[in-house]
């Protein structure tokens, strides 16, 4: 249903977009394909492979148009194809072309309250019962979803897209074209407390969150201010859904950071570093550039630029590979330590 | 508190709620017993028990009623009681009586904003500040609670409870009688990119999720829409919070999925599957029917069907048991190598 | 920017707030410093030191007024400073003064919807599309933020402070001075359902939430209700964001619960326990006074009072500090036994 929602793409849209040359049958250059999954593919369809397996079932199923690379298609493909040298950028280039306008229609919702004090640039749209308080700056062309709330004093740079229920506290600053989805919170107080005999006596942070240009922060993330000065997320960096991202956390940019991943106060990641998901990264720690941290492992010391770790406590990922090597032999060890003593 | 609110059941309710048979004394006909924990009970409670001490400590209270099987009960119970077969099952079904209703007031609250074009079906509630975009469709006796936010296009179906501070993207389905907790997201994009030279380039996600009748979905829980396709849930499965369910996974009917558990892109489960506590699967990994995944495990391959695993990363239980046994051995293996080197 | 927004302090209220003692060269007394990060200090600032690196890089910069030990500062400081007992409860004491007022503007916002059989008590504010609910207690004080959502009957102690987007299901108990960041959940069903041939029976939860004075609960964080009864938190307990806390769990007074955390159902915490991230503790579980559970574990058995436990499945942390030593030795251990093998 959602794909037949789409308006569908000639196949000389899809050469311009991707870059790519005609290759195979002549398709009609009038007709629209809409992109679709292998598995779902029928004579409307434009599929883009990467894997054999994929190409070869939208061809089986007489898939309109593929988008492939030529070693993928080989000389002759059976099928009207578009050779790429990259499928997944095609891919990303294609869905680009076809998603739908999810902003609300445009101007400022009745039901929305817009401080007087705000300044909002043109073109700026506002959900029904979102809140924008007094002093933001909202630049051109951003969407402010239903029932999110801005906080006083926040700028948001031209571009950017809201969800819905998004929340951002007083005195945050976004980039341009950055993406906050549903239900993500930028710039909670940070967990600091102080112990006394009163109980746990609160730090408050005086600080902010700072994401620059093209950040995109996912469903239930969670981002808190600094205590001081702010916590800060680098250009183009991509964070997933559900992630910790504590005070006063240093991030690069063009990184990558998987569903409820953790980053702990003060920590430090270069640029271009991915964590998979569920990784947690402890309190004043630092991740080098092109680090990469697996799934499920907890990092507590400095990991050098460019390794792979893994593990809890995480360790370089043939180190890793050892120990569980090891682990296999335990048996065998123990087999043998009980024949000895037996003897 | 809580519990004096309740209207409370009498004995002759009980029986037909439960289809259960009296034992013991006999109750006051007339008089309404009040749902409440053994350690609460008083004359005027009634106790389900499931545990002999339970039962005991309810007896000892003075509970005015008890539910249990005859076998807990004996044939001759000290306080009125009520003979079941399953003590959980009536507790469920006496629970189901008693809830006091938590929708918001009939009608369409005047701050709401619901788009001219969304189609409301008979006696659908919606709450304060909630928005319902364009070309809905919400069915009969469906509740949108204050703050939520239903996107353009999606349908939902017939006595579904969406509470406050849902975030449903466009286009998304809900079957009958579903349940959205506060604060869950369903329909964001998915953690797609293609690693270019100008950074990471976004995927955008022109499929939909679809979640079938009775899905209930807890709170700050993610779903996030499909690349292309679906990302489904089957009939009568159940998400606790904080949950992320990533992109064209498909979950079949029955599962439970419990608080913090993690399902990566593409992953398929089966029915009837379980993920206790904080389970991570993998991208691309398949769950069988009936299998079981251990709490904090994380599963990155196949799981056969009815297999309970466990682990990180995620082996039939049996082998984990072993593998922890042999780890126990170490001391005593280290002190034989020791001993044999000083020889 | 954002430090440069604070009103900054005299070194006359330094010393008041603190109860410190002034030492070294005398500062211009009218002069006001802001409380700013030693690498980011210059003669305007105010820096609080509880490390020689920070005091010396603060000094080095020509930090305007420092606040240490006198243990740290010595007898004669090159720079104006405050002489402190307690370096980190001077921050958190000149934190409070300093930080801004984050709450919406005084009264209740005309998109706001209170019920008319609410009652809010002096100074209450309540911001934009904020609900609350039929029958609700709202104290003295208490802000209300944008958005957020109080289910009827609830109460709220005075100089509470909910956040924009927090929402409490109804007949939920808060006491004073409670902090709810936002995306937080307090009161929503907790996870419970009786198999049975047609599927997931849920148990309908009748129970409540309540939470002691000045309880403070981090964004996107989940508290369930009791099924009978209630979840309760103790007072001054503070628990971060994304943690889970299931259906009837009792936390004690001044206790640390860090993100992501997780509670199982009905599990008991003492006072003051700490949790660090990512720690989850399983359904019925005691752990006692005092005791910490280190990041990353996994806890299915009673933890005694005032000891750390670590791991998956926990234990104490000498036994896990003993088990990677024996890990450590596989290596040795597997060379040994080869060697004896090919004898």
């Amino acid at each position: 249903m959602s794909a037949q929602q789409q308006p569908g793409l000639t196949a000389g849209q899809v050469e311009r977009i991707t870059g790519g040359q005609p290759l195979g049958p002549v398709p009609d250059g009038q007709r629209k394909f809409r992109l679709a999954l292998p598995g779902d593919a029928d004579g409307g369809s434009l599929v883009v492979a990467w894997e054999r397996a994929a190409l070869g079932e939208a061809a089986g199923r007489g898939a309109g148009l593929v988008v492939a690379t030529v070693e993928l298609l080989g000389a002759e493909p059976a099928v009207p194809a578009v050779a790429v040298a990259d499928a997944r950028r095609a891919f990303a280039l294609l869905s680009r072309e076809l998603v739908p306008d999810r902003r609300p229609p445009p101007g400022v919702a009745p039901s929305a309250d817009v401080h007087t004090s705000a300044r909002l640039g043109a073109d700026v749209r506002v959900g029904p019962a979102a809140a924008i308080g007094a002093d933001c700056v909202i630049g051109d062309a951003c969407s402010i979803g239903a029932g999110a709330v801005i906080g006083a004093g926040t700028s948001i740079g031209a571009g950017s897209v809201i969800h819905p229920g998004a929340y951002v506290y007083p005195g945050v600053q976004l980039g341009r074209r950055v993406i906050l989805h549903s239900g993500s919170v930028i710039g909670a107080d940070g967990f600091g407390f102080v112990a006394s005999p009163d109980g746990p006596l609160k730090i408050e942070h005086l600080g902010t969150v700072t994401l620059a240009d093209d950040v995109e922060v996912g469903a239930g993330t969670t981002i808190d201010r600094g205590t001081l000065g702010a916590t800060a997320v680098g250009a183009r960096t991509k964070i997933d859904n559900l992630v910790q991202v504590g005070h006063n956390v240093t991030i690069g940019t063009d990184c990558l950071i998987a569903g409820q991943s953790a980053i702990g106060g003060s920590t430090v990641l270069g640029s271009r570093v991915t964590l998979a998901g569920n990784a947690a990264i402890a309190d004043h720690v630092v991740i080098e550039d092109d680090a990469v941290i697996g799934a499920l492992s907890g990092v507590n010391r400095r990991v050098p630029a460019g390794e792979f770790w893994f593990g809890i406590p995480a360790e370089p990922r043939r180190d890793w590979v050892r120990r569980r090597y090891l682990q296999g032999r335990l048996g065998e060890i123990w087999d043998y330590v009980k024949g000895q003593r037996s003897k």
